[in-house]
C-alpha cells in the first residue's frame, strides 16, 4: 500500500460488513503499550526513542496483521498530510504535532494502525464499521499477541500494562464507539442520556476525541478507566450500556415518528435537497445535513441512497482529504465549492 | 364562466405573452369612477347602492370586453371566497371586508373586472403580465370608454374625475407595475431606490397593496399623484422610472455574478432544492425561495424551469386558493403541507 493510495479513496475497512448500524457509525480499539529498557517518550532522547521506533518496526515486520503495511516516516509529512491521517482517525491530533522521532504503520485495510512514540511508546488501534466490539477486539488482541512475542512490554503484576498516563495504566485498552442520536438530540433527552453514560464511568467526546466538538449528532463514547478490570469485562459493559443508548435513541425515532412526522420528514428532505443543491458546502453544514439524510435514510424516508455514502462522505469530504485530491491547497470558501460538487457527483445528481 | 372554474387554475391572463418579464412579473391599470345624482359609497343608503349596481351591471351588460363575465354577488361569498378574490387581485383587501352592497364582474381570462361599491361606485381594473403598461392603458381605456356610453360619470372641467378620496380624482388612474429586486435587496440598494422612487412622486407598496409587507422581492411601484396630468402623462413617467429601476437591478445582477457568483449561485441553487423536496412550505418561505429560482431562471442557470411556472404557482400557493382547491378548511400546518405537496408536483419532483 502507498500513500497515494490511501487518499484516493474511503477507508476500505468502511466497507466490511457491520451490525447494528442504523445507530452505531463504527467502533474502535486501542491498546497503550510501553516497552521495558526504555523510558517513556516525553522523559526519553531521540536516540531513544530511535530505539524503540527500530524495535516496534522490526515487531510490524513479523506481525502477520501488518503484512504489507504501509510505514510513514511521521518527519517527512506536510501539515495537510498529517491532518489527512487525523481526519482519516489513523493518528491523534497530538501525533500531528511537533514530535522527536515518531513512525505510523498501517494495516491492511486501515483497520489495524499502530503510532509510535505518541503518548507511549505503541499505540495499536483497531477500526470497523457497525458495533461488534467483541469481534474488533478478537483481531487487536490476536494483533497485540504478536507483537509481544517479539516486544517486551512494561508489565506490572500489580498495575497490568504500564502507561504514561496513569488513567490507561491496568488494559491500556480504550474502546470507543461513534454513534449517531439525532432522535435524541430532537427531543432533547441527550443531555439526561449524556449524564447517565458519565454516572456509570465513561466518557462522551465529539468525533476527533477529546475536547472536540459534536458534530452532525455523532457522539463518541469510550471507558475511562483501564485499572482493576478485564478487557472481557470492559468491553462487555460498554455493549450492555451502548445497547441501551440504542434502545433510547430507536424510542426517541419513533416517538419522533409520532409526534411530529412532517415535521421531521421535512426536516430530512430539506437536508438531502440541499446536499444535492447546494454550491458551497462547509464540512459542519456537511455533517449536519448528512445527519438528517441518515436519520432519513434509518427510517426508510430515503431509499435511493445507501448510509454507506454518507459514511465515506463524512470522511473524504474533510479539509485535507479535499486537498489531497485536488492536489493543492484551498482557501476554505474553495473548499467549501469543491466539496459540494464532490457530494453532488457522489449523490448522482 | 363559473366561480368554480375560477379556481381551477392560475389566472389566465398570467399565461400572456408579456414583455420585460426578466424583472417585471406584471402590470395593472385601475379607474376609479362615480356616477352623477347617486351618493359616495360611504355616503350612501343601502336602496341607493343597489340603485348603482343595477345601473352598472346594466352597463356592463352592454360591454363587449365583459362578454360572458362572471357576475359575482359579495354578500352570498363566504370568507375562503372573499381572500380568494384578494389572493386573485380581483379585489382589494378594503372589498372582501363587510359592506352595504358590493358587486364584482370578472371579464374574460380575469384581464378586466370591475368593483361596485368598494371606495367609489366603480373601480375598473385590467391586469396583464410583464410591462407593456400602454397595451393595458388602451384595453382599460376602450372598456372604459364603452361604460361611459351607458353610464354618466362624476366629471368636473376643472378637476376631472370625482372620486371619494381627493388622492384619486383627476384621471382616477392608478398604474401599478409588480417588479422583482432580488439584486438590489441582496446588495442593499433597495432602499436608495425607493428613496428615489418615492421623492418622483410614485408609491412603493406589497404585494397586495397598501400597508402590505414585501415579499419574495416583489414590489409595486404606482402613481401617488392623479390630478393635473393626463392619462398617458402618467403612464408615460411610471415607464420612464420603471425602465431606470430595471437597468439599476440588471446592472446589480451583474455586479453580483461578477463579485459573488458561487454565493449567488449556491443561494439559488439551495432555494431551489427546498422547494423540490420540503415537505412544509409556508407562504412566506414559498416567496422567498421563489424569488431566487425565479432570478436563477433570469440568470440561465435554471434552465429547466419556465418562469411561468413561478407565477402561476406564487397565486395557486396562497391560503384561500390551497383551501378551495382541496375543498374544505385546513389550519395553517396542513395548509403548509398540502402546499409543498402541490409545489413538488408542480416542479414535477
Amino acid at each position: 500500500m502507498t500513500f497515494k493510495e490511501l487518499y484516493a479513496q474511503a477507508p476500505v475497512w468502511l466497507q466490511s460488513k457491520a451490525t447494528e448500524t442504523e445507530v452505531v457509525v463504527s467502533n474502535r480499539i486501542r491498546l497503550a503499550r510501553n516497552l521495558t529498557s526504555h523510558r517513556f517518550v516525553h522523559r526519553n532522547t531521540v536516540e531513544g526513542l530511535n530505539q524503540v521506533l527500530d524495535q516496534v518496526r522490526a515487531a510490524v515486520g513479523k506481525c502477520d496483521y501488518f503484512k504489507n503495511c504501509l510505514s510513514v516516516d511521521m518527519i517527512r509529512l506536510s501539515t495537510i498530510d498529517k491532518l489527512f491521517l487525523v481526519e482519516r482517525h489513523l493518528i491523534s491530533p497530538l501525533f500531528a504535532e511537533e514530535g522527536k522521532r515518531k513512525g505510523l504503520f498501517i494495516g491492511d485495510r486501515e483497520m489495524l494502525s499502530l503510532m509510535v512514540n505518541e503518548e507511549d511508546h505503541i499505540r495499536l488501534q483497531a477500526l470497523e464499521p457497525g458495533f461488534d466490539l467483541v469481534n474488533t477486539w478478537r483481531i487487536i488482541s490476536k494483533a497485540d499477541d504478536e507483537l509481544n512475542r517479539t516486544l517486551d512490554y512494561a508489565y506490572s503484576e500489580r498495575f497490568g500494562y504500564l502507561t504514561t498516563c496513569p488513567t490507561n495504566t491496568g488494559s491500556g485498552l480504550r474502546a470507543s464507539i461513534l454513534i449517531h442520536l439525532p432522535a435524541l438530540v430532537l427531543t432533547r433527552e441527550i443531555d439526561k442520556v449524556i449524564r447517565g453514560i458519565t454516572q456509570v464511568g465513561l466518557t462522551v467526546r465529539g468525533l476527533f476525541g477529546e475536547g472536540t466538538d459534536v458534530s452532525g449528532n455523532l457522539f463518541q463514547i469510550s471507558n475511562q478507566t483501564t485499572l482493576g478490570q478485564r478487557e472481557e469485562e470492559i468491553i462487555e459493559s460498554i455493549e450492555k450500556i451502548v445497547h441501551q443508548i440504542i434502545a433510547y435513541e430507536k424510542e426517541a425515532r419513533e416517538t419522533l415518528l409520532k409526534d411530529a412526522k412532517s415535521q421531521i420528514e421535512d426536516k430530512i428532505w430539506r437536508a438531502y435537497g440541499l446536499l444535492k443543491n447546494a454550491r458551497l458546502l462547509s464540512s459542519h453544514e456537511y455533517m449536519n445535513l448528512s445527519s438528517a439524510v441518515r436519520l432519513g435514510i434509518n427510517l426508510g424516508l430515503i431509499r435511493d441512497l445507501p448510509a454507506q455514502c454518507l459514511n465515506e462522505l463524512m470522511v473524504l469530504t474533510r479539509p485535507s482529504h479535499l486537498q489531497k485530491m485536488e492536489g493543492r491547497e484551498m482557501e476554505s470558501v474553495e473548499r467549501d465549492m469543491v466539496r459540494a460538487t464532490f457530494v453532488r457527483e457522489k449523490l448522482g445528481v
